[in-house]
C-alpha cells in the first residue's frame, strides 16, 4: 500500500512505531500492535503499528522521529508500506509465557529487539512478568546478564584486581560507598564504581557524589579518572552500560515486581570488568530481603551467577532496621561522609559497615586482616586524600570542606513528647518525609536524626532536624509527620506493634534501585 | 507545581495521560507511567505520566483530549500538577501478580478503571498475564463476567424465551450463524444475536451478514428489529455491551493468549439478556480446542459459569478437520447461506450443524424432537422468510438473489497435478490465502472449494476457485500457493504428515474470534 509520510516531529522513546488511519490498516489487515514494513526507495524498516481515527487522516502514515531519521523522510514523501510478521523474539517470549525456559539465543534476540525498540510495551511486559512468574533459572540469569552486557557499551581496563561492590538497596541513609571507595583505591585496588540515582530512596550514591564532584561522565571519562586514581563514583545512566535494563525498569517499577534482579546487577558489573565483588543485602522488616536465610538464598545464586561469569561474589548481609549514620539526604549523607573520611566525627554503624565491606574486597584479592587495613586506611587519611584525588579527577573542588556543602535553609525540629527510649524508626516513613521536604532533587532537603534506636530521650529534646530548600516542601513534610511519626519513642519495649482494626490494604514498599 | 497546558491535539486512546518534561517530573518526584492530579479552578483529574526531554519543554504539561475536555483546558492555561498515588485497582493487580484470587469488589475496581482509563498498558498487560499465568476459577470468573456487564450497556427485551449462540471460533467458513438465528426465530424463539467481525479469520459473522445488510445497530435499533421479527444479527462492537473486552484484546492479540474466553463471551450474552446459550467448540488440530476430552472441560465451565448467571448453557462439540460448506471470504459465504435457505444447494456439513445447534436451543426452550423441528423451518421456506425479514429491518434488500450478490472479478483456479484423493485441508493456509486475497476487508474475496476431505480428484480437476477484487491481491495469494497447497491430494493414506529436518520454530496459529 503507497501511503504518504506525516512527519509528527514526535520521539517514541526509543521505540520504531508509525501510526496508520484505523482505515488503512484494516485494509493492510493489521492490528493495533501489529507490525508493518516501511520502504523508501531501497531503505526498508519494520516498525509497530498504532492506529487511530483522527491524528493521522487517511492515505497518510504518521511517522516518529525513529524512523523518521533512519529512513530520511520528508513530509508527503510516498512510501511503500506492508504487513510485516512479528519478530522472532516475540515467539520466544511467547514460549516463556507457557513457562518454558529460555535458550542462550532465544535470550540474545529478546534483549537485541527490546534495546533496538522493536517490542512493544505489552510485549516487554509480558516478558518481564513472565520471569516474575517462573523465576529465572541461573542459565537464564547468565544468558540473560551477557546479553545485557553485549547490548551496551563496556570498560576495558588494563589492571588485574578490579574489585567493585553493590547493595540491592533500601536502607536509608546509606553513603557507604562514598568510604568504601576511597579505603579500596587507597589500598592500591581498582574500583570503576558506578551507582545509581534514587528511584524510591531519599537519595542514591550518584545523587550522594553529585554533592562532591559530576558524576554524569561518559565511559571515556570514567576511564581517565580511575587510571590516574584507581577509582571513581560516577552515574550508570550516563554510561550505557546495560541499556536493556534501563527499559526493564520501566515497566518494574510501575508493578513493583524485580524478576531481573540478579542480572540487572550482575551485568554493570561485569561490563565495567570488575572481578571482585561484594554484594551488600540490607536485611530488615521494610527490605528487599526480609530475613537472614532470604538474603542466604539470594547470595547463592548471586555467587554462582558470578562464577559463570568468571566473577568471584561475596556477599554482606547487613543490619537495617534503622537508617544508617545519621544524615539522609544527598548534602546531608555527602557532608557525614565526608566528616567521618576526616575522622571529625564517628558514626560507627557507618564505620564498621564500610570497614567491614573494603575488608571483605581486600581479602578477596589476597590481603590478610582486610578489616584492619581499611580502618588504618581511614584512620591515616589516605582514605580522605583518595576521595579528594577522585573529586578533584571528576572536575569537583578536592579542597571542599564538611561546613562548605549547602544544605536548605528552612529546618524543622521534631522534638520529642515524652521521655523514654527510641524503640523504632520506620525507615519507609523517613524516607516518604524525606521526598516530600525535596529529596533527592533539593539536594540540601534531607533529615538529620538526633537520635537512633535504644537511646535515652528527654521529653523536649530533639528527635531530628528536617532541613528543605522550599518553604511549601518542609510544610508538605510536616503535615505528614502530624500523621505518623517515623520515630517511636517508648518506656520499655512495648510489645504490639500494629493494631489493626478494619481491612485496610497496606502500601507495601518498593525497593527498586540500580 | 503550577505547569502551563500544552493541548496536543492528539487522542490518547481512551488513557488519562499526561506528558512532562523530564526535568519537571523529576521535581514532582514521578517517573514515567507514575499519575499525577491535575486541577484546574476546582476542576480536577487523575491522569498517568509519560516523560519527555523534547516534545514539552520544561514548565509545560501536554495535554491529550481526554485530559483535556474534562478540564476544558485552553493553550498556556495555568494547572496545578502534584503527584498522586496509585489506583486501589493497581493494588489488586499486584495481588494477583502474586497469584491470590481476587475478589469481586477487587474486581469491579479493577474493570471500572480500565473502562475509565486509568490505567496504563503496562498495568493491563500484568492483569491479563497474571490471568493467563494462574488461570481464573469460577468465582473470578463470574466476577469479571458481572463486572463486564455493569461497566457497558445492556438490552432489556420484554420476552422469556431468549436464546443465543456462540462459536468460540476457529474454523473456515463457518456460516452457521447465518442460518440458526432465522431457524430459531422463525420457530418463535427470541435470538439477540451479536457477532464479530473478523481478527484473525478470513470473516467474522458480523462481515457475512453485512454482504445483506447494515449490521453497525445501535442498541435500540437492534431492539426495534428483534421487536419486529425476533431476531436480528448484529456486529457487537458498536453496541459497547463490554467495553473492557476491547481493552482486553488489544493486549491478547499481540501476545496470543486469550485468558478472558469465558467471562469474554458469557458477559456479551448476559448483557442482550440471553436465558438458553448454545457454545459451539469446533474442534478439532488447528483450533483452539484440538480434543474432545479438552473441549469437556471448557463445556463444565461454560456450564457452570452460566448456572452462577442465571443462564442455561449447553455446549456443541463439533468437527473442525475441514471448512463448513465450501465457501470461505464474507459475499461466497453470504451466497452460500442464503443458497442453503432457499434449498438451492445442500452443503450437508453446514446443514447438520444448524440444524443440530438450533434444534438444541429449540429443545432447551421446551421443544421436543428440535433438529427435526428446525430441518422442518428450512425446508419449509420459513427461515428464508425469516432472514429476508431481518435483512428488510436491518435496511437491506430484503428480496436479495444469490446472484446478486458480487464476487472478486479477479479469480485463479488451483488444478490437481495428479490424480486421487483430498487427504487434507490446512484451514490455516486456506484462511491465509484468503486474507491475501482481500478477505475479509475486500468482501468480494475468498475461496470456492470445489473437492473436501474424502472426495476423488482426476488430475486436471479445480480443487478450488480463489477470487479477488485486486490483481494485486490474487497475484499475491497465488505466491502463497506456490510455497505451500492448502488441499493435499494422495493416492492412500499417506501416513508421514511432516519430515523436520532442521530446527524451525512453527508459527502456532492464534484464533481470536468475539
Amino acid at each position: 500500500m503507497k501511503l504518504k509520510a506525516r512527519i509528527l516531529h514526535l520521539d517514541a522513546g526509543g521505540k520504531w512505531i508509525v501510526v496508520l488511519n484505523t482505515d488503512d490498516a484494516e485494509e493492510l489487515g493489521v492490528r493495533s500492535l501489529g507490525r508493518i514494513k516501511i520502504k523508501k526507495n531501497k531503505q526498508e524498516s519494520t516498525a509497530i503499528v498504532n492506529t487511530t481515527s483522527r491524528m493521522v487522516p487517511k492515505g497518510y502514515v504518521g511517522i516518529y522521529d525513529e524512523v523518521q531519521s533512519c529512513l530520511r523522510l520528508q513530509e508527503e514523501d510516498e512510501v511503500d508500506v506492508e504487513i510485516s510478521s512479528p519478530p522472532n523474539s516475540l515467539s520466544h517470549i511467547k514460549t516463556r509465557l507457557k513457562g518454558r525456559k529460555l535458550t542462550r539465543p532465544e535470550i540474545d534476540e529478546i534483549i537485541k529487539d527490546i534495546v533496538n525498540g522493536e517490542l512493544s510495551e505489552v510485549e516487554i511486559t509480558a516478558f518481564v512478568t513472565s520471569l516474575h512468574y517462573f523465576a529465572l533459572d541461573i542459565d537464564e540469569a547468565t544468558s540473560l546478564s551477557l546479553a545485557m552486557v553485549e547490548t551496551g557499551k563496556s570498560l576495558k581496563l588494563d589492571k588485574k584486581l578490579i574489585v567493585d561492590k553493590h547493595s540491592i538497596g533500601g536502607v536509608p541513609g546509606d553513603k557507604t560507598t562514598l568510604i568504601v571507595v576511597p579505603i579500596v583505591a587507597a589500598c592500591g585496588l581498582t574500583i570503576p564504581k558506578s551507582s545509581s540515582r534514587a528511584i524510591t530512596s531519599a537519595a542514591g550514591t550518584a545523587d550522594r557524589a553529585e554533592v562532591f564532584m559530576p558524576v554524569n561522565l561518559e565511559i571515556s571519562e570514567m576511564k581517565r579518572v580511575i587510571h590516574k586514581t584507581n577509582g571513581c563514583i560516577v552515574w550508570g545512566g550516563a554510561l550505557q552500560l546495560a541499556p536493556a535494563d534501563d527499559i526493564f525498569v520501566q515497566v518494574e517499577y510501575p508493578l513493583s515486581i524485580d524478576p531481573l534482579l540478579l542480572p540487572s546487577i550482575i551485568s554493570k558489573k561485569k561490563a565495567v570488568g570488575s572481578k571482585y565483588v561484594v554484594i551488600d543485602m540490607p536485611t530488615g522488616a521494610e527490605m528487599k530481603v526480609k530475613t537472614i536465610s532470604e538474603a542466604q538464598l539470594l547470595a547463592q545464586d548471586f555467587i554462582e551467577l558470578g562464577k559463570r561469569l568468571d566473577m568471584t561474589i561475596e556477599c554482606a548481609v547487613t543490619y537495617a532496621e534503622q537508617p544508617i549514620g545519621h544524615a539522609i539526604g544527598p548534602a546531608l549523607e555527602a557532608k557525614e561522609a565526608l566528616e567521618n573520611l576526616m575522622n571529625l566525627k564517628l558514626d560507627r554503624d557507618l564505620i564498621d559497615k564500610a570497614t567491614d565491606i573494603a575488608g571483605m574486597l581486600l581479602e578477596m584479592t589476597g590481603r590478610s586482616n582486610g578489616q584492619a587495613l581499611a580502618m588504618e586506611s581511614l584512620r591515616s587519611g589516605k582514605a580522605e586524600k583518595k576521595l579528594r584525588e577522585i573529586i578533584g579527577e571528576q572536575g569537583g573542588d578536592p579542597k571542599i570542606k564538611p561546613d562548605e556543602i549547602p544544605v536548605g535553609t528552612h529546618s524543622f525540629d521534631l522534638i520529642a513528647e515524652d521521655s523514654g527510649v527510641v524503640l523504632w524508626i520506620h525507615n519507609s516513613r523517613l524516607v516518604d518525609t524525606a521526598r516530600r521536604a525535596g529529596s533527592p532533587k533539593d539536594r540540601g532537603a534531607g533529615i538529620l536524626l538526633h537520635k537512633k534506636v535504644g537511646e535515652r530521650v528527654s521529653r523536649g529534646e530533639k528527635l531530628f532536624t528536617m532541613y528543605a530548600e522550599k518553604a511549601g516542601k518542609l510544610e508538605d513534610a510536616c503535615s505528614m509527620l502530624n500523621e505518623e511519626s517515623p520515630v517511636i519513642v517508648g518506656h520499655q519495649m512495648e510489645m504490639t506493634l500494629s493494631h489493626i482494626k478494619e481491612m485496610k490494604l497496606p502500601r507495601e514498599r518498593f525497593v527498586l534501585e540500580r
